[in-house]
Protein backbone atom coordinates (compact mmCIF):
# COMPACT_ATOMS: atom_id res chain seq x y z
CA UNK A 1 0.00 0.00 0.00
CA UNK A 2 1.23 3.18 -0.76
CA UNK A 3 0.84 6.55 1.12
CA UNK A 4 0.91 9.52 -0.72
CA UNK A 5 1.15 12.84 0.13
CA UNK A 6 1.28 14.99 -2.46
CA UNK A 7 -0.86 16.17 -5.41
CA UNK A 8 1.38 15.54 -7.95
CA UNK A 9 2.13 11.93 -7.22
CA UNK A 10 -1.46 11.13 -6.22
CA UNK A 11 -2.49 11.95 -9.75
CA UNK A 12 0.35 10.82 -11.83
CA UNK A 13 -0.40 7.29 -9.81
CA UNK A 14 -3.91 7.87 -10.96
CA UNK A 15 -3.81 8.98 -14.28
CA UNK A 16 -1.24 5.78 -14.88
CA UNK A 17 -3.79 3.55 -13.29
CA UNK A 18 -6.47 4.93 -15.91
CA UNK A 19 -4.27 4.55 -18.71
CA UNK A 20 -3.34 0.75 -18.16
CA UNK A 21 -6.96 0.55 -18.14
CA UNK A 22 -7.36 0.28 -14.33
CA UNK A 23 -11.09 0.85 -13.14
CA UNK A 24 -9.74 2.96 -9.64
CA UNK A 25 -12.44 3.35 -6.99
CA UNK A 26 -12.37 6.41 -4.05
CA UNK A 27 -13.28 6.59 -0.59
CA UNK A 28 -13.25 10.44 0.69
CA UNK A 29 -13.05 10.72 4.12
CA UNK A 30 -12.17 13.02 7.17
CA UNK A 31 -10.10 9.98 9.14
CA UNK A 32 -10.97 8.39 12.55
CA UNK A 33 -12.43 5.87 10.39
CA UNK A 34 -14.88 3.61 11.80
CA UNK A 35 -17.24 0.75 10.29
CA UNK A 36 -19.55 2.98 8.26
CA UNK A 37 -15.54 3.97 6.02
CA UNK A 38 -14.60 0.18 5.97
CA UNK A 39 -18.11 -0.84 4.46
CA UNK A 40 -17.19 1.67 1.79
CA UNK A 41 -14.00 0.32 1.22
CA UNK A 42 -14.72 -3.22 1.36
CA UNK A 43 -17.62 -2.52 -1.52
CA UNK A 44 -14.70 -0.56 -3.53
CA UNK A 45 -12.29 -3.07 -3.28
CA UNK A 46 -15.15 -5.46 -4.81
CA UNK A 47 -15.87 -3.44 -7.44
CA UNK A 48 -12.79 -2.15 -8.26
CA UNK A 49 -9.20 -2.93 -9.27
CA UNK A 50 -7.63 0.34 -7.53
CA UNK A 51 -8.47 1.38 -4.25
CA UNK A 52 -8.18 4.92 -3.13
CA UNK A 53 -8.47 6.13 -0.01
CA UNK A 54 -7.74 9.77 1.56
CA UNK A 55 -7.95 10.88 5.01
CA UNK A 56 -7.86 15.18 4.87
CA UNK A 57 -9.52 17.10 7.71
CA UNK A 58 -10.96 19.53 5.19
CA UNK A 59 -11.07 23.24 6.94
CA UNK A 60 -13.10 25.09 4.41
CA UNK A 61 -16.16 22.76 5.51
CA UNK A 62 -16.27 24.12 9.36
CA UNK A 63 -17.63 26.91 10.24
CA UNK A 64 -15.61 29.62 12.72
CA UNK A 65 -17.43 28.14 15.70
CA UNK A 66 -17.22 24.57 14.71
CA UNK A 67 -15.02 21.36 15.67
CA UNK A 68 -12.02 21.86 13.24
CA UNK A 69 -9.50 21.94 15.58
CA UNK A 70 -10.81 19.34 17.64
CA UNK A 71 -12.02 17.09 15.27
CA UNK A 72 -10.94 13.57 16.16
CA UNK A 73 -8.15 12.08 13.97
CA UNK A 74 -5.30 8.71 14.57
CA UNK A 75 -3.60 9.05 10.93
CA UNK A 76 -1.68 5.78 12.38
CA UNK A 77 -5.18 3.45 12.72
CA UNK A 78 -6.33 4.70 9.81
CA UNK A 79 -3.18 3.58 7.87
CA UNK A 80 -3.77 0.12 9.68
CA UNK A 81 -7.39 -0.15 8.79
CA UNK A 82 -6.44 1.10 5.18
CA UNK A 83 -3.96 -1.56 4.76
CA UNK A 84 -6.32 -4.42 6.19
CA UNK A 85 -8.98 -3.35 3.75
CA UNK A 86 -6.48 -3.79 0.76
CA UNK A 87 -6.45 -0.35 0.01
CA UNK A 88 -4.10 0.28 -2.69
CA UNK A 89 -2.92 4.00 -2.18
CA UNK A 90 -3.72 6.52 0.69
CA UNK A 91 -3.81 9.86 -0.21
CA UNK A 92 -3.01 11.53 3.29
CA UNK A 93 -2.35 15.59 1.79
CA UNK A 94 -1.85 18.58 4.64
CA UNK A 95 -3.59 21.55 4.46
CA UNK A 96 -0.98 23.71 2.62
CA UNK A 97 -0.86 21.20 -0.36
CA UNK A 98 -4.65 21.39 -0.80
CA UNK A 99 -5.01 25.30 -0.40
CA UNK A 100 -1.87 27.01 -1.00
CA UNK A 101 -1.26 30.91 -0.67
CA UNK A 102 -3.65 32.57 -2.53
CA UNK A 103 -6.31 29.48 -3.29
CA UNK A 104 -8.97 31.28 -4.15
CA UNK A 105 -11.39 28.95 -6.18
CA UNK A 106 -14.60 27.08 -4.67
CA UNK A 107 -17.82 25.02 -5.79
CA UNK A 108 -21.42 25.59 -4.87
CA UNK A 109 -24.45 23.83 -5.44
CA UNK A 110 -27.18 26.46 -5.87
CA UNK A 111 -30.42 26.20 -3.11
CA UNK A 112 -29.27 22.58 -2.11
CA UNK A 113 -26.31 23.78 -0.44
CA UNK A 114 -28.65 26.20 1.75
CA UNK A 115 -31.28 23.09 3.45
CA UNK A 116 -31.31 21.19 6.22
CA UNK A 117 -27.73 21.25 7.34
CA UNK A 118 -27.07 24.33 5.20
CA UNK A 119 -29.18 26.11 7.48
CA UNK A 120 -27.27 26.38 10.67
CA UNK A 121 -23.82 25.55 8.84
CA UNK A 122 -23.80 27.86 6.01
CA UNK A 123 -20.19 27.57 4.31
CA UNK A 124 -20.42 23.55 5.07
CA UNK A 125 -21.57 22.39 1.47
CA UNK A 126 -19.27 24.80 -0.17
CA UNK A 127 -16.32 23.29 1.33
CA UNK A 128 -17.38 20.07 0.78
CA UNK A 129 -18.18 20.20 -2.95
CA UNK A 130 -14.63 22.18 -3.42
CA UNK A 131 -12.88 19.16 -1.51
CA UNK A 132 -14.95 16.20 -3.28
CA UNK A 133 -14.24 18.60 -6.49
CA UNK A 134 -10.39 18.96 -5.92
CA UNK A 135 -10.28 15.35 -4.98
CA UNK A 136 -12.04 13.50 -8.30
CA UNK A 137 -9.54 15.73 -10.08
CA UNK A 138 -6.51 14.05 -7.99
CA UNK A 139 -7.57 10.58 -7.75
CA UNK A 140 -9.53 10.31 -10.81
CA UNK A 141 -11.94 7.69 -9.77
CA UNK A 142 -14.20 5.54 -11.58
CA UNK A 143 -16.30 5.44 -8.75
CA UNK A 144 -16.65 7.39 -5.77
CA UNK A 145 -18.00 5.57 -2.63
CA UNK A 146 -20.45 8.23 -0.04
CA UNK A 147 -22.05 7.16 3.34
CA UNK A 148 -26.09 7.46 3.16
CA UNK A 149 -25.58 9.29 6.87
CA UNK A 150 -24.91 12.27 5.62
CA UNK A 151 -27.69 11.98 2.92
CA UNK A 152 -27.56 15.59 1.91
CA UNK A 153 -24.14 15.66 1.30
CA UNK A 154 -24.59 12.20 -0.98
CA UNK A 155 -27.64 14.51 -3.03
CA UNK A 156 -25.72 17.58 -3.59
CA UNK A 157 -22.32 16.30 -4.74
CA UNK A 158 -24.82 13.64 -6.95
CA UNK A 159 -26.49 17.09 -8.54
CA UNK A 160 -22.64 18.50 -8.68
CA UNK A 161 -21.14 15.67 -10.63
CA UNK A 162 -24.03 15.68 -12.64
CA UNK A 163 -23.66 19.20 -13.68
CA UNK A 164 -20.13 19.22 -14.11
CA UNK A 165 -20.03 16.29 -15.93
CA UNK A 166 -17.54 14.29 -13.89
CA UNK A 167 -16.74 10.94 -15.39
CA UNK A 168 -17.36 8.86 -12.76
CA UNK A 169 -20.92 7.13 -10.68
CA UNK A 170 -21.44 8.23 -7.45
CA UNK A 171 -22.01 5.10 -5.26
CA UNK A 172 -24.02 6.13 -2.04
CA UNK A 173 -23.75 2.95 0.42
CA UNK A 174 -26.66 2.50 3.52
CA UNK A 175 -25.50 3.62 7.10
CA UNK A 176 -23.92 1.13 9.19
CA UNK A 177 -25.25 1.15 12.73
CA UNK A 178 -24.01 0.08 16.44
CA UNK A 179 -25.17 -3.08 17.35
CA UNK A 180 -27.80 -0.37 19.43
CA UNK A 181 -28.73 1.72 16.71
CA UNK A 182 -26.76 4.60 16.57
CA UNK A 183 -25.44 5.71 13.47
CA UNK A 184 -21.71 5.63 13.31
CA UNK A 185 -19.76 8.75 13.28
CA UNK A 186 -16.60 9.98 14.19
CA UNK A 187 -18.35 12.10 16.26
CA UNK A 188 -19.94 9.46 18.35
CA UNK A 189 -15.87 9.84 20.40
CA UNK A 190 -17.08 13.28 21.34
CA UNK A 191 -19.89 11.59 23.48
CA UNK A 192 -19.71 11.25 27.13
CA UNK A 193 -20.95 7.50 28.25
CA UNK A 194 -24.37 9.29 29.36
CA UNK A 195 -24.61 11.31 26.33
CA UNK A 196 -23.69 8.01 24.17
CA UNK A 197 -27.09 6.44 26.25
CA UNK A 198 -29.20 9.72 24.89
CA UNK A 199 -27.94 9.94 21.79
CA UNK A 200 -29.85 6.97 21.04
CA UNK A 201 -33.06 8.90 20.48
CA UNK A 202 -32.24 9.88 16.58
CA UNK A 203 -32.31 6.32 15.54
CA UNK A 204 -35.42 5.67 17.90
CA UNK A 205 -37.05 8.35 16.76
CA UNK A 206 -36.52 6.85 13.32
CA UNK A 207 -37.29 3.73 13.85
CA UNK A 208 -40.82 4.81 15.30
CA UNK A 209 -41.74 7.33 12.49
CA UNK A 210 -40.83 3.84 10.24
CA UNK A 211 -43.75 2.37 12.35
CA UNK A 212 -45.88 4.82 12.40
CA UNK A 213 -45.54 5.06 8.52
CA UNK A 214 -46.09 1.63 8.30
CA UNK A 215 -49.43 1.55 10.32
CA UNK A 216 -50.62 4.35 7.28
CA UNK A 217 -49.77 7.71 9.40
CA UNK A 218 -49.31 9.86 6.27
CA UNK A 219 -49.32 13.64 8.45
CA UNK A 220 -45.65 15.25 8.42
CA UNK A 221 -47.25 17.54 11.43
CA UNK A 222 -48.39 14.71 13.30
CA UNK A 223 -45.19 12.06 12.85
CA UNK A 224 -43.13 15.26 13.49
CA UNK A 225 -44.99 16.19 16.54
CA UNK A 226 -44.30 12.11 17.86
CA UNK A 227 -40.12 12.10 16.83
CA UNK A 228 -39.60 15.46 18.86
CA UNK A 229 -41.71 13.80 21.58
CA UNK A 230 -38.99 10.91 21.21
CA UNK A 231 -36.25 13.08 21.10
CA UNK A 232 -37.27 15.19 24.54
CA UNK A 233 -37.12 12.10 26.32
CA UNK A 234 -32.97 12.92 26.66
CA UNK A 235 -32.90 15.67 28.66
CA UNK A 236 -29.02 16.50 26.66
CA UNK A 237 -30.89 16.54 23.17
CA UNK A 238 -31.95 19.47 21.30
CA UNK A 239 -33.12 19.13 18.24
CA UNK A 240 -31.92 21.02 15.05
CA UNK A 241 -34.33 19.83 12.91
CA UNK A 242 -36.37 17.24 11.47
CA UNK A 243 -36.83 17.25 7.63
CA UNK A 244 -39.44 15.46 5.41
CA UNK A 245 -38.09 16.19 1.87
CA UNK A 246 -37.81 15.17 -1.44
CA UNK A 247 -35.09 13.13 -2.07
CA UNK A 248 -33.74 15.11 -4.86
CA UNK A 249 -34.28 18.58 -4.31
CA UNK A 250 -34.63 18.47 -0.36
CA UNK A 251 -38.12 20.48 -0.66
CA UNK A 252 -40.29 19.82 1.76
CA UNK A 253 -43.30 17.41 1.75
CA UNK A 254 -46.92 17.88 4.13
CA UNK A 255 -47.47 14.22 3.12
CA UNK A 256 -45.09 11.13 3.27
CA UNK A 257 -44.41 9.39 0.35
CA UNK A 258 -42.76 7.10 -1.97
CA UNK A 259 -38.77 8.74 -1.95
CA UNK A 260 -39.18 10.98 1.08
CA UNK A 261 -36.05 11.55 3.07
CA UNK A 262 -36.45 12.07 6.50
CA UNK A 263 -33.51 13.42 7.76
CA UNK A 264 -32.45 14.78 11.51
CA UNK A 265 -29.78 16.89 13.35
CA UNK A 266 -30.00 16.80 17.02
CA UNK A 267 -27.52 18.22 19.28
CA UNK A 268 -26.34 16.04 22.02
CA UNK A 269 -24.92 18.33 25.08
CA UNK A 270 -22.07 19.83 22.36
CA UNK A 271 -22.30 16.98 19.47
CA UNK A 272 -24.23 17.39 16.61
CA UNK A 273 -25.31 14.32 15.10
CA UNK A 274 -27.05 13.56 12.44
CA UNK A 275 -29.20 10.77 10.83
CA UNK A 276 -31.72 9.67 8.57
CA UNK A 277 -34.42 7.10 6.75
CA UNK A 278 -35.02 7.16 2.96
CA UNK A 279 -38.80 5.88 2.41
CA UNK B 1 -13.80 15.12 -38.67
CA UNK B 2 -16.30 14.35 -36.25
CA UNK B 3 -19.01 16.44 -34.53
CA UNK B 4 -20.64 15.65 -31.41
CA UNK B 5 -23.39 17.27 -29.52
CA UNK B 6 -23.73 14.94 -26.37
CA UNK B 7 -21.87 14.83 -23.77
CA UNK B 8 -21.88 11.06 -23.24
CA UNK B 9 -20.47 10.94 -26.67
CA UNK B 10 -17.66 13.80 -26.23
CA UNK B 11 -16.58 12.43 -22.91
CA UNK B 12 -16.49 9.00 -24.31
CA UNK B 13 -14.52 9.38 -27.19
CA UNK B 14 -12.21 11.72 -25.40
CA UNK B 15 -11.83 9.05 -22.50
CA UNK B 16 -10.87 6.35 -25.06
CA UNK B 17 -8.42 8.79 -26.58
CA UNK B 18 -7.26 8.88 -23.04
CA UNK B 19 -6.40 5.29 -22.80
CA UNK B 20 -5.09 5.18 -25.80
CA UNK B 21 -1.88 7.38 -24.62
CA UNK B 22 -3.28 10.50 -27.55
CA UNK B 23 -2.61 13.73 -26.30
CA UNK B 24 -5.60 15.96 -26.27
CA UNK B 25 -5.35 19.63 -27.19
CA UNK B 26 -8.90 21.59 -26.24
CA UNK B 27 -9.68 24.98 -27.97
CA UNK B 28 -13.34 26.31 -26.11
CA UNK B 29 -14.58 29.22 -28.17
CA UNK B 30 -18.31 30.76 -28.29
CA UNK B 31 -17.95 30.03 -32.52
CA UNK B 32 -17.70 32.64 -35.34
CA UNK B 33 -13.91 31.87 -35.17
CA UNK B 34 -11.38 34.20 -36.75
CA UNK B 35 -7.64 34.12 -36.58
CA UNK B 36 -7.19 34.09 -33.36
CA UNK B 37 -9.02 31.02 -32.84
CA UNK B 38 -7.34 29.20 -35.98
CA UNK B 39 -3.67 30.14 -34.45
CA UNK B 40 -5.10 28.46 -31.37
CA UNK B 41 -6.26 25.42 -33.35
CA UNK B 42 -2.98 25.67 -35.27
CA UNK B 43 -0.62 25.13 -32.14
CA UNK B 44 -3.25 22.87 -30.68
CA UNK B 45 -2.62 20.97 -34.09
CA UNK B 46 1.41 21.06 -33.71
CA UNK B 47 1.36 19.94 -29.96
CA UNK B 48 -1.31 17.31 -29.97
CA UNK B 49 -2.26 14.16 -31.29
CA UNK B 50 -6.07 14.72 -31.22
CA UNK B 51 -7.55 18.82 -31.48
CA UNK B 52 -11.31 19.02 -30.09
CA UNK B 53 -12.57 22.50 -30.52
CA UNK B 54 -15.76 23.22 -28.59
CA UNK B 55 -18.44 25.82 -29.94
CA UNK B 56 -20.68 26.88 -27.15
CA UNK B 57 -22.31 30.28 -26.50
CA UNK B 58 -22.20 30.50 -22.85
CA UNK B 59 -25.77 32.02 -21.67
CA UNK B 60 -24.22 31.71 -18.23
CA UNK B 61 -21.89 34.24 -18.95
CA UNK B 62 -23.27 37.12 -20.72
CA UNK B 63 -25.61 39.53 -17.92
CA UNK B 64 -29.12 40.18 -18.41
CA UNK B 65 -28.53 43.49 -20.69
CA UNK B 66 -25.84 42.02 -22.52
CA UNK B 67 -25.22 40.61 -25.87
CA UNK B 68 -26.19 36.87 -25.14
CA UNK B 69 -29.37 36.41 -28.00
CA UNK B 70 -27.25 38.34 -30.60
CA UNK B 71 -24.14 37.36 -29.90
CA UNK B 72 -23.24 36.40 -33.81
CA UNK B 73 -23.02 32.73 -34.56
CA UNK B 74 -22.42 30.99 -38.07
CA UNK B 75 -21.93 27.24 -37.11
CA UNK B 76 -21.46 26.21 -40.35
CA UNK B 77 -18.47 28.33 -41.52
CA UNK B 78 -16.92 27.54 -38.22
CA UNK B 79 -17.19 23.92 -39.20
CA UNK B 80 -15.39 24.36 -42.16
CA UNK B 81 -12.66 26.42 -40.81
CA UNK B 82 -12.14 23.66 -38.13
CA UNK B 83 -12.18 21.18 -41.22
CA UNK B 84 -9.25 22.95 -42.91
CA UNK B 85 -7.36 23.76 -39.28
CA UNK B 86 -7.14 19.64 -39.13
CA UNK B 87 -9.53 19.41 -35.92
CA UNK B 88 -10.41 15.79 -34.74
CA UNK B 89 -13.78 16.44 -33.04
CA UNK B 90 -16.03 19.46 -32.99
CA UNK B 91 -17.88 19.63 -29.49
CA UNK B 92 -20.95 21.25 -30.42
CA UNK B 93 -23.68 21.07 -27.79
CA UNK B 94 -27.20 22.98 -27.13
CA UNK B 95 -28.15 24.70 -24.19
CA UNK B 96 -30.24 21.83 -22.57
CA UNK B 97 -27.35 19.74 -23.15
CA UNK B 98 -25.01 22.02 -21.08
CA UNK B 99 -27.31 23.13 -18.41
CA UNK B 100 -30.48 20.62 -18.25
CA UNK B 101 -33.51 21.28 -15.85
CA UNK B 102 -32.48 21.80 -12.41
CA UNK B 103 -29.04 22.61 -12.91
CA UNK B 104 -27.32 24.06 -9.86
CA UNK B 105 -23.41 23.73 -9.47
CA UNK B 106 -21.18 27.11 -10.22
CA UNK B 107 -17.58 27.54 -9.90
CA UNK B 108 -15.92 30.77 -8.97
CA UNK B 109 -13.02 32.51 -8.76
CA UNK B 110 -12.95 34.74 -5.49
CA UNK B 111 -11.01 38.46 -5.71
CA UNK B 112 -9.97 38.12 -9.20
CA UNK B 113 -13.43 37.87 -10.87
CA UNK B 114 -14.55 40.74 -9.71
CA UNK B 115 -11.98 43.01 -10.86
CA UNK B 116 -11.57 44.69 -14.44
CA UNK B 117 -13.84 43.27 -16.55
CA UNK B 118 -15.81 42.05 -13.32
CA UNK B 119 -16.90 45.08 -12.16
CA UNK B 120 -19.17 46.00 -14.92
CA UNK B 121 -19.61 42.34 -16.02
CA UNK B 122 -20.29 41.10 -12.38
CA UNK B 123 -21.62 37.06 -13.32
CA UNK B 124 -19.28 36.82 -16.02
CA UNK B 125 -16.12 35.03 -14.87
CA UNK B 126 -18.95 32.83 -12.44
CA UNK B 127 -20.17 31.93 -15.71
CA UNK B 128 -16.89 31.48 -17.69
CA UNK B 129 -15.15 29.48 -14.60
CA UNK B 130 -17.69 26.98 -14.69
CA UNK B 131 -18.45 26.45 -18.75
CA UNK B 132 -14.66 25.71 -18.74
CA UNK B 133 -14.74 23.46 -15.73
CA UNK B 134 -17.52 21.22 -17.15
CA UNK B 135 -15.71 21.61 -20.85
CA UNK B 136 -12.40 20.19 -19.10
CA UNK B 137 -14.18 17.29 -17.81
CA UNK B 138 -15.74 16.84 -21.78
CA UNK B 139 -13.32 16.94 -23.31
CA UNK B 140 -10.36 15.59 -20.79
CA UNK B 141 -7.51 17.88 -22.79
CA UNK B 142 -3.72 17.85 -21.60
CA UNK B 143 -3.22 21.08 -23.39
CA UNK B 144 -6.03 24.10 -23.13
CA UNK B 145 -5.57 26.80 -25.30
CA UNK B 146 -6.82 30.16 -24.71
CA UNK B 147 -5.93 33.70 -26.63
CA UNK B 148 -3.95 36.72 -24.54
CA UNK B 149 -7.11 39.05 -25.66
CA UNK B 150 -8.94 38.10 -22.73
CA UNK B 151 -6.11 38.53 -20.43
CA UNK B 152 -8.48 38.27 -17.34
CA UNK B 153 -9.82 35.59 -17.98
CA UNK B 154 -6.52 33.48 -19.06
CA UNK B 155 -5.26 34.68 -15.54
CA UNK B 156 -8.49 33.87 -13.59
CA UNK B 157 -8.48 30.51 -15.02
CA UNK B 158 -4.88 29.01 -14.64
CA UNK B 159 -5.85 29.98 -11.08
CA UNK B 160 -8.45 27.80 -11.12
CA UNK B 161 -7.18 24.73 -12.85
CA UNK B 162 -4.33 25.14 -9.80
CA UNK B 163 -6.32 25.14 -7.56
CA UNK B 164 -9.18 22.70 -8.46
CA UNK B 165 -6.05 20.53 -9.45
CA UNK B 166 -7.57 19.61 -13.28
CA UNK B 167 -4.76 18.06 -15.12
CA UNK B 168 -3.91 19.76 -17.90
CA UNK B 169 -1.66 22.68 -18.97
CA UNK B 170 -2.97 26.49 -20.02
CA UNK B 171 -1.58 27.56 -22.77
CA UNK B 172 -2.06 31.22 -23.86
CA UNK B 173 -1.33 32.46 -26.99
CA UNK B 174 -0.41 35.64 -28.09
CA UNK B 175 -3.22 38.50 -29.35
CA UNK B 176 -4.14 37.99 -33.08
CA UNK B 177 -4.78 41.95 -34.73
CA UNK B 178 -6.03 43.14 -37.53
CA UNK B 179 -3.19 44.43 -40.23
CA UNK B 180 -3.97 47.86 -38.95
CA UNK B 181 -3.79 46.66 -35.51
CA UNK B 182 -7.18 46.27 -33.79
CA UNK B 183 -7.40 42.80 -31.56
CA UNK B 184 -9.27 40.42 -33.54
CA UNK B 185 -12.72 39.56 -32.00
CA UNK B 186 -16.34 38.17 -32.81
CA UNK B 187 -17.79 40.58 -31.34
CA UNK B 188 -15.77 43.37 -34.19
CA UNK B 189 -18.85 42.13 -36.40
CA UNK B 190 -20.91 44.51 -34.36
CA UNK B 191 -19.35 47.69 -35.49
CA UNK B 192 -20.15 50.01 -38.44
CA UNK B 193 -17.91 50.80 -41.07
CA UNK B 194 -17.00 54.65 -38.75
CA UNK B 195 -17.15 52.68 -35.24
CA UNK B 196 -14.42 50.03 -36.72
CA UNK B 197 -11.99 53.31 -37.84
CA UNK B 198 -12.92 54.84 -34.40
CA UNK B 199 -12.13 51.38 -32.64
CA UNK B 200 -8.29 51.54 -33.49
CA UNK B 201 -8.02 53.93 -30.71
CA UNK B 202 -7.85 50.95 -28.26
CA UNK B 203 -4.55 49.41 -29.94
CA UNK B 204 -3.32 52.89 -30.57
CA UNK B 205 -3.49 53.86 -26.79
CA UNK B 206 -1.35 50.58 -26.04
CA UNK B 207 0.88 51.05 -28.69
CA UNK B 208 1.42 55.00 -27.58
CA UNK B 209 1.98 53.45 -23.82
CA UNK B 210 4.95 50.93 -24.68
CA UNK B 211 6.56 53.98 -26.46
CA UNK B 212 6.20 56.29 -23.49
CA UNK B 213 7.05 52.92 -21.19
CA UNK B 214 9.99 52.66 -23.88
CA UNK B 215 11.57 56.35 -23.14
CA UNK B 216 11.52 55.72 -19.45
CA UNK B 217 7.96 56.71 -18.45
CA UNK B 218 6.94 54.54 -15.34
CA UNK B 219 4.35 56.99 -13.43
CA UNK B 220 0.85 55.32 -13.75
CA UNK B 221 -1.02 58.40 -13.47
CA UNK B 222 0.61 60.18 -16.62
CA UNK B 223 0.57 57.03 -18.17
CA UNK B 224 -3.13 56.62 -17.74
CA UNK B 225 -3.45 60.19 -18.37
CA UNK B 226 -1.75 60.14 -21.65
CA UNK B 227 -3.98 56.97 -23.28
CA UNK B 228 -7.06 58.63 -22.08
CA UNK B 229 -6.76 61.72 -24.38
CA UNK B 230 -5.18 59.03 -27.16
CA UNK B 231 -8.84 57.13 -26.86
CA UNK B 232 -10.64 60.98 -26.34
CA UNK B 233 -9.78 61.29 -30.06
CA UNK B 234 -12.30 58.96 -31.27
CA UNK B 235 -15.73 60.45 -30.60
CA UNK B 236 -17.90 57.18 -30.05
CA UNK B 237 -15.20 55.56 -27.43
CA UNK B 238 -16.49 55.62 -23.79
CA UNK B 239 -13.90 54.10 -21.82
CA UNK B 240 -14.98 51.05 -19.64
CA UNK B 241 -11.00 50.73 -17.19
CA UNK B 242 -7.73 50.97 -17.88
CA UNK B 243 -5.88 49.05 -15.20
CA UNK B 244 -2.12 48.78 -15.01
CA UNK B 245 -2.34 45.54 -12.79
CA UNK B 246 0.01 42.85 -11.58
CA UNK B 247 -0.29 39.66 -14.14
CA UNK B 248 -1.15 37.33 -11.24
CA UNK B 249 -3.15 38.96 -8.63
CA UNK B 250 -4.98 42.01 -11.10
CA UNK B 251 -3.93 44.18 -8.03
CA UNK B 252 -3.29 47.76 -9.14
CA UNK B 253 0.15 49.20 -9.57
CA UNK B 254 1.14 52.90 -9.15
CA UNK B 255 3.94 52.39 -10.91
CA UNK B 256 5.04 50.41 -14.16
CA UNK B 257 7.29 47.20 -13.77
CA UNK B 258 8.33 44.45 -15.91
CA UNK B 259 5.15 41.71 -15.18
CA UNK B 260 2.72 44.80 -15.53
CA UNK B 261 -0.36 43.84 -18.01
CA UNK B 262 -2.21 47.04 -19.09
CA UNK B 263 -5.59 46.26 -20.05
CA UNK B 264 -8.32 48.66 -20.96
CA UNK B 265 -11.70 48.13 -21.92
CA UNK B 266 -13.24 50.53 -24.27
CA UNK B 267 -16.95 51.18 -25.90
CA UNK B 268 -17.22 51.81 -29.09
CA UNK B 269 -20.87 53.03 -29.55
CA UNK B 270 -22.71 50.04 -27.54
CA UNK B 271 -19.94 47.58 -28.65
CA UNK B 272 -17.48 46.79 -25.99
CA UNK B 273 -14.18 45.72 -27.00
CA UNK B 274 -11.23 45.07 -24.71
CA UNK B 275 -7.34 45.23 -25.68
CA UNK B 276 -4.06 44.63 -23.65
CA UNK B 277 -0.25 44.94 -23.38
CA UNK B 278 1.96 42.74 -20.84
CA UNK B 279 5.16 43.81 -20.09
Amino acid sequence: MRIITTVAKMQEQALLWRQEGRVIGFVPTMGYLHEGHTSLLNTARRECDKVVLSIFVNPTQFGPNEDFSVYPRNACRDIRIAKTAGVDAVFFPTEKEMYPRGYATYVYVKELEKKLCGQTRPIHFQGVATIVTKLFQITQPHYAYFGQKDAQQAILLRRMVDDLNIPLIMRVMPIVREADGLAMSSRNAYLSVDERKQALVLSSALKFFQEQVKKGETSVQKLRKQMEDVIATAPAARIDYIAFVDTKTLEPFEEIKEGTLVALAVYIGKTRLIDNWMI
